[in-house]
């Protein structure tokens, strides 16, 4: 048990806050500190109730409630609940981290409504103009996952934009999957530099100069086009998109891949007629499942705000809210932010070339 | 062996002309006319030289060399392409439907080239803006593919193309998949009308008013905002996206579909270290690569030009090819022009009305 603790949005899941708590039990057990933020009347109930039921009482002094009033509903405009509810669960976790008295933010709440509190109460890292999301791709070779940046926090960006989350998406390679010079690439319909749209080609565009100009004192190796059917075959490190583009594509992934195997056992219940082999393949389905599942990945960094966050899906369980826990934990320890300010302030230049498009 | 031929671009895979020639010879085994257009000396001597290898002779009648001195390259730019090479392949391909020769056109060349080809050649369907590529997409309960369009003609859409692929799509589906009344949807990064872009929200608005005008009258349900992450899953029978999100997206799922058996192959051998399994559902394993290639598909269907035109990859093989004949004919067939015709005038004021936005 060390360091400073987690602030979990107590209010973020769609079953709040019963997976919450139990991932709060299942991390203090980990050797976590965690603020479990919301209703203290409510939490500090159902927190007493699961650590008897769980036989966990010994860990009870590694979870602090820390009371906020209201809560975010999925459904709220997020910018609006935000600045309308101060003392909401998210907000009042968002303000542990500001104040310094909690490591990293995690919350399963409303995507938007975390973008928009982190961005009021943490502020954006200097010379970054909007942070964005980073996703795992995991690869056929078994070797570090690539990320895809930006995952969903923009539906609509610029030039400049994708110039920054390539930068971004580097730091994090780089830090967190221990690629000392990341291949960066930006996300096309083709490898051409004329295939994509205005935005990937100008994106295109000032990342191949900036390789060129800096040459091997680039931090990061330029690749060009990435078309999206070799994202999980080592065709890059880091692959860099708009927040929409991202966000869909990967959703449309993600339900091929749940998709699959359930087709896999239909195909191999037809033509064995039991399920027999369906079952000695059990535990490779199910590690694989595991591989794929974003929230086995325990939530998505937000990158780029001036605080460690880490966003889950509404679905998350205990488990998925534990990993986002502990990958809050690494995030926080490994002195990202810092590293994240140091190297933009190195790529001002590029930030203002790209700025002066459009 | 009946109708008319269907035309071949015997210069449009990477292969070119093997896997067309081949492609022809097996369609013409299954009762298809071919009339394989490119350069008759090299196409004839080919041709005769597979007809002997494959012991096929007795199809020779069914397959007719069509020259055309020229070919369009991959890398050519498409409209460039198609303007300053009449007797390129493609083009006369082309026109051999504009004339009437032939029902329908397969081509596996550069899919911009093919639009353009399409568009210049054989016109749009009166009162389409823009035609639009048709991707199928398994269901995991076994149903009906459902089908998105568009797959990547439009790098960029207004919200009165994405109105009008909302229509060629319900056509497809009632016509191609036989469902009575297709269920369509937009696709965007949650269900609420208020998620997507304007793009996606000003479609969705027309689509909706439009249902609710209509009522039981309209041709398709209308379903409103569509996740990715269901579209394997029943969500509708047709969704509309623009053809860059559609073709990224589509990409992706594709290469996680390729990429998910070589990791499942992996991780059961990690378990089982053995082979004897994985030979034991490679059957499984097989036909639902089947299911999921777009190959097997037999290519995608361009909608909104007055032809039956099939778009295949480059990579396209024999089997690919062949399917692609089959599938052209049948959509030469089931009059589907002359249906996508009468349903687009009996949407006339939907699309005006989507005309005067932007």
């Amino acid at each position: 048990m060390s360091g400073q603790p987690i602030a979990l949005d107590g209010f973020g899941t769609d079953a709040r806050p019963a997976p919450e708590i139990d991932a709060a039990i299942r991390s203090a057990g980990a050797g976590v500190r965690v603020d479990l933020v919301g209703d203290q009347a409510r939490l500090g109930e159902a927190l007493e109730q699961r650590l008897d039921e769980l036989d966990a009482r010994a860990h009870a002094d590694a979870i602090s409630i820390i009371h906020a009033a209201e809560q975010i509903g999925m459904d709220e405009s997020p910018a609006r609940a935000v600045r309308a509810k101060p003392d909401a669960s998210l907000c009042v976790a968002m303000n542990r981290v500001r104040s310094g008295e909690a490591a990293a933010v995690v919350s399963a709440g409303n995507s938007g409504a975390i973008l928009a509190a982190a961005l009021f109460r943490l502020g954006r890292i200097r010379g970054i103009d909007r942070p964005a999301i980073v996703a795992n791709l995991p690869q056929v070779d078994g070797s570090h996952d690539a990320v895809m940046i930006d995952a969903g926090a923009n539906t609509e960006c610029s030039v400049l934009n994708l110039v920054q989350f390539a930068v971004l998406g580097a730091i994090w390679s780089r830090h967190w999957h221990g690629v000392a010079r990341p291949r960066v690439g930006v996300l096309a319909n083709g490898q051409e530099a004329g295939k994509g749209t205005a935005l990937t080609r100008g994106a295109h565009k000032l990342l191949a100069d900036h390789a060129v100009e800096r040459g091997a004192d680039s931090m990061f190796e330029f690749v060009g086009h990435v078309e999206p059917n070799r994202l999980f075959f080592g065709a890059c490190d880091v692959v860099v998109t708009d927040g929409w583009t991202g966000n869909v594509a990967l959703k449309l992934a993600e339900g091929a891949m749940v998709a699959w195997p359930q087709m896999l056992a239909r195909a191999i219940a037809a033509q064995h007629g039991a399920a027999s082999i369906t079952g000695a393949i059990e535990p490779a389905l199910r590690e694989l499942e595991r591989r794929f599942d974003p929230e086995a990945h325990g939530g998505a960094p937000l990158l780029g705000v001036d605080g460690a966050v880490i966003i889950c899906h509404g679905a998350s369980g205990p488990r998925a809210l534990h990993s986002a826990l502990l990958m809050a934990r690494r995030f926080a320890e490994r002195g990202l932010i810092d590293a994240i300010a140091r190297t933009i302030a190195d790529h001002r230049e590029l930030f203002e070339l790209a700025r002066t498009l459009r």
